[in-house]
């Protein structure tokens, strides 16, 4: 009973936060997209292959979720984007509290777009709203066409699905249909069929993205 | 302040029940094994093959836990061994609680052997302790060979690793050295290489396993 308490109050203390940091967002003009899904969906390289294909036009910014290590933030620091690494130390998830801190290493007057990378985890993130415009989520194809079903709360958060991995869909005898059925009966949702590693699918999501963007006014 | 101290006391409970659990499981000489991993690592699969090798010389039970759905119970119980299976309904990972409930649902004289699937998520799991004899990650393959660095927390408290769906290690450029360092970095865990699909190197993991419930007197 005192638990339960207790946590809701964490989560009106993260909905506070969140939506201050909504504020700053708007204030700044800055559309900001959270990526969660499992460990080793493919987050990190999404984010690479997007940033290549936006970074000439629109001026991107990143912030990045892990337990430990600072090995995705390099990358993305390679690529020529400003990132902050945020290192949770343990936590499953990125709060609206880290966001806040984070912001402070920025400069969003110089940013238009900036991605969240969160924690690898397909249930905990889902729960902890950051102040963002968008979420997506990474689904791989290794993971099994079963995901949506067995892991609901995290599609019935996000504003699109992003089906990675798609170019090994015959090694894994994935059927992409029940995979489609299975995020339907839960939401009505964009799915991007997409595989970082043969380029496919991806302008369908960037202009998705870009789409999302403009309707906001941004 | 006050969260910190209520999650300490939610452990404290937890830590409770779980010692009530493994006092059950010593007194009816039931070995228990804790298989943790993320989403579509291969958690069932391994135990569907597991039971098939075992099936005929150890009484087995398992205990399934999921956010949603009783798909994988259903293999589980296809394959002829008592199974519960827990919904979490939206929890991130079992714990001492679930596990007591559940087992008021098997008669433990009958079952020598008792794995329990925990939720797939490659962090929260970690961090409860059910009163299990031993702990094993899942860790696949796809997932790419970082997880040990980025994931510490579930390998410093797991008894071995079983390195996935390894006849895919030249497709994914996986690097099974990288991926065996950072493992030894954090703890020396006993690492077999397994796939599910062509069998490769499960009898290592079954030998393993026996010596295991052998070494505790079972």
């Amino acid at each position: 009973m005192k638990v339960i308490k207790v946590a809701a109050s964490v989560m009106r203390g993260n909905e506070k936060i969140a939506l201050e940091n909504q504020a700053v967002f708007r204030n700044n003009n800055v559309f900001v997209v959270n990526i969660m899904g499992s460990p080793g969906a493919g987050k990190t390289t999404l984010l690479l292959k997007t940033i290549e294909a936006l970074k000439d036009n629109v001026r991107i910014g990143v912030i990045e979720g892990d337990i430990a290590t600072s090995h995705d933030a390099e990358l993305i620091h390679a690529a020529g984007v400003p990132v902050v690494q945020i290192n949770t130390e343990g936590a499953c998830h990125l709060d609206a509290r880290m966001i806040q801190l984070a912001l402070t290493h920025f400069n969003l007057a110089e940013i238009d777009l900036l991605f969240i990378e969160n924690v690898g985890n397909l249930v905990c993130p889902a729960g902890f709203n950051l102040g963002e415009s968008a979420r997506v989520v990474v689904s791989s194809v290794p993971e099994g066409d079963d995901k949506p079903k067995k892991y609901p709360g995290m599609f019935r958060v996000v504003d699109a699905v992003l089906l990675n991995k798609i170019d090994l869909s015959g090694v894994f005898g994935f059927n992409i249909n029940t995979f489609r059925e299975d995020v339907r009966q839960t939401r009505e949702l964009e799915i991007f069929e997409v595989s970082c590693k043969t380029m496919d699918g991806l302008s369908g999501w960037i202009d998705w993205l870009m789409g999302k963007r403009s309707a906001v006014g941004y």
